[in-house]
């Protein structure tokens, strides 16, 4: 199975519909920016990179039909836009860079006619998309260096081919290391369960060793199996090194911190946000009450119990072994490095 | 809502079948041994003590209709049916210690005629229910003074009315602070979520303030807001302290003792084994891979995924706070003061 979360097809976004997978493979087209907003909302695209390049791709959608003569007119409603969808999941990093570079790049073509910087938009996504998918590669060759061979590994959420451009960062890695994985653990990932749908499935089509796992069974895991490594992607990654990703992220961290089992975050660049110092700034997304309430469309508990869900939590720097990122392993992760890691790409 | 998970009625036992809850209430009639038996393998009844409540009267009905004429023939069906019971679920200890206690009966009123001794085994199931409900309630009151005004607990699993003869273990201690209970969370406790279908109804039904979360959300939960206290039961205490109970236990006293939350453990003095020296001594039975494959029926991974699926886990005494018995608080678990608590009571 060739995983192909986002594509460009007849003009339009093609979003594969994560929600029904793995039982039915379905595309989603939006036409326009509210498509891609509400397929963001509702998570038929997640994962911070694949939103980073659906975000990008829904700002040209929401502004190829624009009217506007002036650029100055253009600018307010790339703005506008801009805005609209970055709201659609406030933790995702990707969103707003992949946005901003965009926005970006066409104030730096101001002086083009408004239909030629619409075509540069969608060139840009494009771009962008493919620099993802390399950048999933030259994390898979960074982090596979910190596999050991015959490893037992524990993921946890879906960090593969499904929430980037394609090829994934922490299952980039497990695919990069293929040879000396032993046998993957993968959470499923409770409430939107993306480990039991779409990891297994990555790692299934993959013929990859997986075995299925609850949340809440991965600290017997590691006392009873050997656990080589715990590998997770990021949502945004704090200037300090914290790191908000998927709920249930920071129970494994600490957990792996106890049984000294290392602990990896794989992740482009365009996942960390300088601007924000520590991981209590990051906001986290609370979603709704029936993500927990309801598994398949059924009550798993009393109509109205009250719940509470955040999408993500914060995992301290002092927690995480090493970064991954597509220039290479950060290890130990504070200020100092990431602002010199990320620091330079970002200036270069 | 009066929980009521085992009840005599007509002669037969009814077993409230925990499977449809919170959505319906059905019971099942169990008429012999096969029946308890199959009653606990699939969970219709569940919940260490009330496992073992089941486990006597299924004793009785597997021996009712017995044609022994003699003590020895009797004995030897009385002992092939109590094993044939206590393989049901190996994990539970209340199961076996309620089996031989029915079974040390009978073979003290060996001079009695057959008839008489089944009435005496019928006698003593009911004493067993009605002594656990009343190990119940002086579970609670002595747990009750650990809890501070205004405490925010979390509890796992279900250790309420429905997982005992009634009142609860961990929920007993939660009834009994009522008045000093700010906020319950609950985690959802997958595989069976025992906690989403039955700890919410028990709790809800109490008029009790509950919250549910996934099982992943406990540490981000630590982190964010204040937590007081994790209340949990157990299915069966080593002789040293160490502590097996729901898969996630464990998880949630290595994430309580990181945030420094009291972890206690509720349990009545029948969950002790002190034949068992250590946790690592006790068998971890593991259930079906389906279980974790399908919530209500619908698959929520590809059908053929492997999986790994303990339906306990063991989490050692020096994680445990106190263990709260109807004899009082043993803070600081360890095998002396196990000896010390359970040998006397099991001697007298």
């Amino acid at each position: 199975m060739k995983i192909e979360p986002i594509r460009w097809r007849s003009d339009n976004l093609e979003l594969l519909d994560q929600r029904y997978l793995p039982n039915r493979i379905k595309y989603v087209t939006c036409k326009n920016a509210t498509d891609v907003r509400l397929a963001i909302k509702r998570m038929v695209v997640r994962g911070a990179p694949a939103i980073g390049i659906a975000g990008a791709y829904g700002l040209y959608l929401g502004m190829r039909d624009s009217r506007a003569g002036d650029f100055s007119t253009f600018k307010k409603g790339l703005a506008r836009t801009g805005n609209y969808l970055k709201a659609s999941r406030p933790t995702a990093k990707n969103l707003s860079w992949a946005i901003d570079r965009v926005i970006t790049l066409v104030e730096s073509s101001r002086a083009r006619p408004v239909e030629a910087i619409k075509g540069l938009m969608l060139r840009e996504s494009a771009v962008i998309m493919k620099e993802d998918i390399r950048a999933c590669r030259d994390i898979g060759k960074a982090g596979s260096v910190l596999i050991k061979e015959g490893s037992t590994i524990i993921t946890h959420c879906n960090a593969g081919g499904l929430a980037t451009g394609g090829y994934g960062t922490a299952l980039g890695v497990i695919f990069s290391a293929r040879s000396k994985v032993k046998q993957i653990y993968v959470d499923e990932t409770r409430p939107v369960l993306q480990g039991a749908r779409l990891t297994v499935l990555e790692l299934k089509s993959a013929g990859m060793p997986v075995t299925l796992i609850c949340d809440n069974m991965s600290a017997a895991l590691m006392e009873k199996k050997e656990v080589n490594a715990v590998i997770v992607g990021a949502d945004r990654i704090a200037a300090n090194g914290d790191v908000a990703n998927k709920i249930g992220t920071y129970n494994l961290a600490v957990l792996a911190a106890y049984h000294k089992v290392p602990f990896y975050v794989a992740a482009p660049l365009s996942t960390f946000d300088l601007s924000t110092s520590k991981g209590a700034d990051i906001v986290i997304e609370e979603r709704s009450a029936d993500e927990v309430r309801k598994i398949s469309g059924n009550l798993i508990t009393l109509p109205n119990t009250k719940v509470w869900n955040p999408a993500f939590d914060i995992t301290p720097a002092k927690f995480i072994t090493a970064i991954i990122t597509e220039k290479g392993v950060m290890k130990k992760p504070d200020r100092e490095k990431v602002a010199k890691m990320v620091g330079k790409a970002h200036s270069a």
